[in-house]
């Protein structure tokens, strides 16, 4: 992703903007009004920066999407590649990953957010949807562990519930502002209580 | 909402279709393509009529979304009206309210799918977005009182829980289709059990 930019370009960016920093900004935008209908006059407007300051961070409007949807997909795939993930019975895995899922959400709101609206109109989008799916069914194989081991309860549809606890988990995105009313702590512990003693056998 | 047609003119519209028909048409074109994206002319083509055929069922495109979100608000509204929502225990009444809260959903899915994605760009869309906000309120509510009774466990935030299971519930319109191969008995099995022993009390 690292394109290699000539100082003398470089310096021509305003000071006050690194590609993170440029990066975060696009999708602010792409989230509030689409990413379809921002333009990269858009964004470099919201930045103050002119289009040609713009195309020194980053080449196109596409790869910002690539960069952004791999944000959070780099995040939950990080999730899976960690010892928690991969060592200890079924249950302590599943505990593990989906504590650790809902961290991934909450540090990147924004780009979980952005991956969840993305509908598969242009080959970037699909390669993520790719990515996602393989998530999901990485989850809900670790799902049905669980359950073959007797620590999610026998009468549920692993991918049912697999699908029910990623939507909830989800849906935050559609409420919570970590400037808002609700406390991360709380809402993290909510979560996992619900998917928990949701699931587990009585 | 019933609009006086002359019945001159109320025969020149195709047998095929009554006013029912032509409005689930129209869901189902707004939740492929966008509300705003879709045209009387796309709707008239998707059903083979002329425009001014589809006039003759309904007076604007604003006025079919008006009568498409209150099949959605009317059906959830019409669960806290019902004497299940109002006669016994808090437990029972969440009990019931969650229960059939699945059910419209899974009834009038493509209307509940439309409600979902009203963003509050017109007055027609505001006023579906505050019955939304009462209904959620009233759900809150409805939480909060079972929490107080013991009946939800003590050690979770009543708003927060409210938004979680409604979250799962409703993220079932992104997967959940009623040809698809998982069955509707389960999924409601499924989500009643994960948001019942997610959040009773231990």
């Amino acid at each position: 992703m690292t394109t290699v930019e000539p100082p003398a370009a470089r310096r021509r960016g305003r000071p006050g903007y690194d590609r993170d920093e440029v990066l975060a900004a696009a999708v602010t935008l792409f989230n509030e009004q689409g990413y379809d209908a921002t333009s990269v006059s858009d964004l470099a407007a919201r930045l103050g920066l002119t289009k040609s300051a713009m195309y020194h961070h980053f080449a196109s409007k596409e790869q910002l999407l690539e960069r952004a949807l791999g944000e959070a997909l780099d995040g939950l795939e990080g999730v899976l590649a960690q010892p928690g993930a991969q060592q200890g019975s079924a249950s302590e895995r599943l505990h593990f990953v989906l504590r650790a899922a809902v961290e991934v959400l909450l540090d990147r709101l924004p780009y979980v957010t952005l991956l969840l609206r993305v509908r598969g109109n242009s080959d970037i989008e699909r390669a993520a949807l790719a990515r996602r799916r393989s998530f999901d069914h990485q989850m809900a194989s670790l799902v049905r562990e669980a359950q073959a081991s007797g620590s999610v309860r026998p009468d549920v549809d692993s991918a049912i519930v697999t699908r029910l606890i990623f939507g909830m988990l989800n849906s935050t995105i559609e409420w919570y502002r970590p400037s808002g009313p609700k406390d991360r702590d709380a809402l993290t512990h909510d979560i996992l209580t619900v998917a928990f003693d949701g699931i587990r056998p009585r």
